[in-house]
């Protein structure tokens, strides 16, 4: 039987809030009923809900508080108000405290970067954490990072990212040794700008526990030829944006296509079976999940605008990071890596 | 009655030279009456092809040469070997020396954006050509520049990009104030980088000929809500490809999804006109050809492996650009916004 974890709920953040992070917990427990739940945030909107959730209620408790950080606030403003009382600082300090496994939350992307960093700590050697994202594949999924912790990368801050990449792919894909590309804008070896160069060699010459390939294109991250994809984060945010931005727009083509006659209707209709999995494949609420790396902690961020079963699959994936021992080979990862690059520098 | 247009073809760019070239052509001159051709490259394979297209053998000529650029040649290499001599560098001659009015080719990216700066110029005031390229949207298209001639640019850059972009957006979108959006990582000014951050003040402040919107991002471009999208090329091609990757892997679900039984079989057979129409609609041929801007003449960059259907459209791009005073307006547009940064920066 699986160890007990605890998840810590920002039961505040999000478009909606407790009203669908409740139900979100409820179905991630059915699922994994190794889980217990601490939610914070405002008592008198979380308890009415999770009444109606018996099993639920029995492994949660509440932390109230009255302060929750809004979508648009400033993450400067968002820690000046919010720090060591908001439901988001206090999700993250449970697990600073080891009381909860992992934090989960909806809220504000740069607020949540900031607290993160400032509560969880960056790890020894990492500056900055970094913003990882599973993305869909053809085949399953793949995760790529930076998504848009961080503007421009030096090729050694890459070659971090490679490393925890691949822990994370270690921990949620199950594989040992992951495959790794470096996102650039041609293979050939003439283009590109130097800090990918530089870290394509460092990644190409080493003898790191990954599979590294090399080079790849926007084009073959979706084909899932690699486990995990490395790009500055201005890039990783614009691709994956416009990833979600494209899925969409094919959507509204297929929905147009098929209403435009009674004949494309009967069609449609004949074929809904197949319809619906389409849809329930291109759902963005599938795969949900950014998470933070390279701090002391596991800290999830949801989609703010993330459904019941969106939020859901953050918290499975909080749950399965947490199963691993993805910090520890995180930690014993990089620290080998900089080891090696300042050796080479020292050279 | 349009007046005479002349397009300069390489004849041997591509995955599949004069075989696709020619019939494209043809078909071109059926949509546009007044165009004839110049085709540069081998006149052992293009005659043959030529004389099995009676109109179009009567509007064309060619000019024999023995040198083509290959797909995976590096742009040094190419230029050395192929300065002067090669059907890529004949066919810019021939804008150029004003024989032609266009040139396109499909050839090697990095070897036709060195041959242009090389063989055209770029214009005063622009250190480098920029690549655009149009993007189908749930509307109609837009046009995203820079997708990968530059890595990496200033504000000043940026702003030239808005510019550019919009010279091209008047040509073949035919409105007078062309709407301008800067890609970003979200929309909050907290957000981006330096150069993003100053050339969105220079765009705002400014009393430029178009219609500037700020920041979107990634998801916004297939959306249509501009009409041209400024970027750095790096992302501006990340995010090229992997909009080009997300539509075939959704393709790959949909087809996948409409033969899985016999029921979903026969509700496809039956919305076949339909599923015919979105194939159509998702064809990366409809939208094909990147232009070079910033640059004394026009050259448009088909893709690769562009079909008959897809040079054509990259011919049909020569052509509206060519019935527009794009070049003149884009000089005088790029000549008053330096003029405005000098002073500023004079200030």
């Amino acid at each position: 039987m699986p160890a007990p974890r605890v998840i810590a709920l920002d039961a505040m953040g999000g478009d909606t809030g407790p009203r669908t992070i409740v139900p979100a917990a409820a179905a991630s427990l059915i699922r994994h009923p190794s889980l217990s739940f601490i939610f914070f945030g405002d008592e008198a909107l979380i308890a009415p809900l999770l009444a109606g959730h018996k099993s639920l209620a029995k492994k949660s408790r509440i932390v109230h508080t009255d302060i929750a950080i809004t979508m648009n606030e400033k993450p400067s403003e968002a820690v000046r108000r919010g720090r060591k009382t908001s439901s988001m600082w206090l999700a993250l300090k449970a697990v600073k405290d080891g009381e909860a496994h992992v934090a989960v939350s909806a809220g504000n992307t740069g607020a949540l970067m900031a607290m993160t960093k400032l509560c969880l700590k960056t790890v020894s050697g990492i500056d900055r954490p970094v913003l990882a994202a599973l993305w869909p594949t053809i085949h399953s999924e793949c995760i790529v990072l930076d998504v848009g912790a961080n503007v421009g990368a030096s090729a050694r801050r890459l070659a971090d990212f490679a490393l925890m990449g691949a822990a994370m792919a270690r921990a949620v894909f199950h594989v040992e040794t992951p495959s790794v590309g470096l996102l650039n804008i041609g293979v050939e070896e003439i283009k590109g700008v130097d800090e990918v160069k530089q870290a394509h060699a460092w990644l190409k010459g080493s003898d790191l526990p990954i599979d590294y390939r090399g080079f790849i294109e926007g084009d073959q991250i979706g084909q899932g030829v690699v486990d995990v994809v490395v790009v500055e984060g201005f890039a990783g945010n614009i691709a994956l944006k416009t990833a979600e931005g494209t899925a969409k727009q094919v959507g509204s083509y297929i929905r147009a296509a098929l209403t435009r006659s009674w004949v494309s209707r009967l069609g449609a209709f004949i074929a809904q079976g197949a319809l619906r999995a389409l849809k329930l494949q291109m759902d963005p609420a599938r795969v949900n999940g950014g998470t933070f790396l390279g701090v002391n902690g596991i800290a999830v961020k949801s989609h703010g605008g993330a459904d019941v079963k969106g939020f859901s699959a953050a918290i499975d994936l909080g749950y399965e990071m947490s199963e691993s021992n993805l910090l520890v080979r995180q930690k014993s990862d990089l620290d080998a890596l900089h080891g090696k690059l300042d050796k080479l520098e020292d050279d």
